[in-house]
């Protein structure tokens, strides 16, 4: 498996630094725990408790719960100092505790900065901002981080390059499993189980975990069956597969932390001529926003290009949603293909382009593919055939 | 399969609106969506798109982006308004059509409570507070839902009840395929989709989804085998079972929103002279806490049994984190079972009683059991056979 070398979190911590000291910031903050493995390449389950890196002038620090401890001193080997409380709400407050390691263990006395001004609300969580417990000013930067990984870097690239494999792997075994009287439910599992223990066996020992919930590789329906599909967000109800369904699927895969999204527009059995049709206006406006992408023009170009699209067709009364948005370490990130997005496109950026139509009495209509901003362009990464043909379940 | 009847709805709505009342405030924003379906019954998948329930005095609105639109019409038919905008940024942000919304068609002039200062900064999502666009003071109360919560009513206590019923499902799948040399993501997956599948079977046409990820049934080891589950919080490795580990297991469904914890401390063959130790510590701390619910005393008292226990036996060392915490509509909830928590049990209080012992050279033992308060003690809901015999599974 690709990963992301040691020497781009250093990297990431110096871009960090020097950012910081255009404010004359000398440590921050982060709570965030995909800012911290963004940071650090350490990855936790993000609870209640608090849990926060210190990113110090030469240096990081951690302020953990003792059920971090073990796992933080195994993986960040390098880190000065690392200052535990037991557990969250404990007889003092655990931001209590870290006012004191703060300032008695790192020397803190001011000059701090954070990018939330406390821990999260998570999951029953209360407790004071940084400034109380500090009882000096605290300088939130609540975008710094989001903002830096907007331009991904060659090793965050080829991960969401083998995140699109593996998700294509997941997506063919969906299409192989899906057949009429199927649930949809086993037909995504089992396609998802299978992708990822395939996925563990190629890794072997090169494999490691980034995420606690489900499966490294992913795919499914959610529910997008039938006319259920012109929801563009449906869960799940133990669908079975009829003859004649409009089908959205959806495939991703985790690798290093990072996604690719693939998703398709599949028929089971032959596609009637309205489906036909709102199948070949989605290719249309697909490929329209393909062509629009072109380094320093702004984001919405791509989006206004498929809406023409749309609107050519008459169709833009099926439309629900702009055409895409970043990806990366989380499955949407800014900035988005919107007609209102003027951030300016540069090479290394990474988009979904995703534009859809959905009509209540016959289905939802939408490709997903992940590409890369290049120096004269953008690159596909996702490949899994687009075709109507190769799109259609025999029955 | 049991579920949150309208009328409860109706009453969390009135208990809300009372509370309000106290403060003089007459309309309230709400933005999480967990709240949103405490409140409403309508469930849906969020992202970094703003989406708002505003709770009037005698009806519901809604705020919502245009994909959303459908499934709110159809699913809160009796709600007064539905505000829509197309989709996040837009050429005009979506807080600044929402302030429209507000004041236009709401005729909300003053006297506005939210339960955050804006919406979530979910997924590169950026936007100004409330007050910003409205140009009025917003009263900002975050715990106000999350205190109603910590009551549950009758039909909560019922699906979380049921929970553990498919959990118990779940769990005893996850125990029969458990054998030396599988691989732990088939056996997690197999039982977790084995389990998913009766769930949809049994319940039919009665069957609602509540979660968009994942399974509504699911049991799994999280990668917590052999020394490994000494790591309380461990990420799945594809990890092989071997005979002699001490394993860890973690079972839940989703029941109408909500979730009973159902967790096991398992071998693979007769356990050694320490692994029975452990185990029996392990089960006196949990028959402790079990001992010390009774309505009317702090959350504090059942801790504190835990650890007087494991203090007798002089493995406080091996604590890592307090006896458990509240169980409802998310994993993890306030109050929590904690030395330093003075909350008050009262009747219908749900916890998780789970105190753990983790040895980095043997494994980590904790079972987890959900239990209510009741008028004189507590009633246990999970109901998995807790004893060494039956979670010895044979070479």
């Amino acid at each position: 498996m690709v990963k992301i070398p040691k020497h781009r979190f250093e990297e990431r911590l110096t871009q960090l630094r020097s950012k910081l000291a255009q404010d004359d910031i000398a440590h921050f903050i982060v709570f965030n725990p995909t800012h911290i493995y963004y940071l650090t390449g350490f990855v936790h389950i993000p609870t209640e408790r608090p849990f926060a890196l210190i990113v110090q002038d030469a240096n990081i620090s951690l302020f953990v719960p003792e059920l971090e401890k073990q796992n933080v001193e195994e993986n960040l080997p390098n880190a000065e100092k690392i200052g535990t409380y037991f557990d969250y709400p404990d007889a003092k407050h655990p931001m209590q505790h870290f006012a004191t390691f703060l300032k008695d263990e790192l020397k803190i006395t001011g000059k701090l900065g954070a990018e939330a001004p406390g821990s999260s609300g998570r999951w029953g969580y209360e407790g004071p901002r940084l400034e109380e417990v500090l009882g000096f000013p605290v300088q939130v930067l609540p975008q710094i981080l989001t903002n830096m990984r907007i331009i991904k870097d060659e090793d965050e690239l080829a991960c969401i390059r083998e995140s699109a494999m593996w998700a294509n792997l997941a997506h063919q075994f969906l299409q192989d499993f899906t057949r009429v009287g199927a649930n949809e439910v086993e037909v995504s599992t089992s396609a998802s189980l299978k992708a990822s223990l395939a996925m563990g066996k190629a890794l072997g020992i090169m494999y490691r975990p980034f995420t606690f919930s489900g499966l490294p590789a992913h795919a499914g329906y959610r529910g997008q069956i039938g006319t259920h599909s012109a929801i563009p967000h449906a869960m799940t109800r133990f669908a079975e597969f009829r003859s004649g369904d409009t089908l959205v699927t959806g495939a991703s895969a985790n690798v290093a932390g990072y996604y690719a999204e693939l998703e398709r527009t599949m028929f089971m059995g032959p596609p009637n001529d309205k489906q036909q049709k709102y199948f070949a206006i989605m290719m249309e406006a697909q490929e329209a926003a393909f062509d629009a992408f072109v380094p320093n023009v702004p984001c919405s170009t791509v989006d206004k290009a498929a809406r023409r699209v749309f609107k050519n067709h008459g169709v833009m009364h099926l439309v629900q949603h702009h055409t895409g948005h970043a990806i990366g370490l989380e499955g949407h990130e800014k900035p988005f293909l919107d007609h209102g997005m003027d951030v300016i496109m540069k090479p290394r950026m990474v988009f979904t382009v995703e534009p859809g139509i959905y009509d209540p009495k016959i289905g939802g209509f939408r490709h997903s593919d992940t590409v890369f901003i290049t120096e004269d362009g953008m690159e596909r990464v996702t490949y899994y055939p687009r075709d109507i043909d190769y799109l259609t379940i025999p029955e």
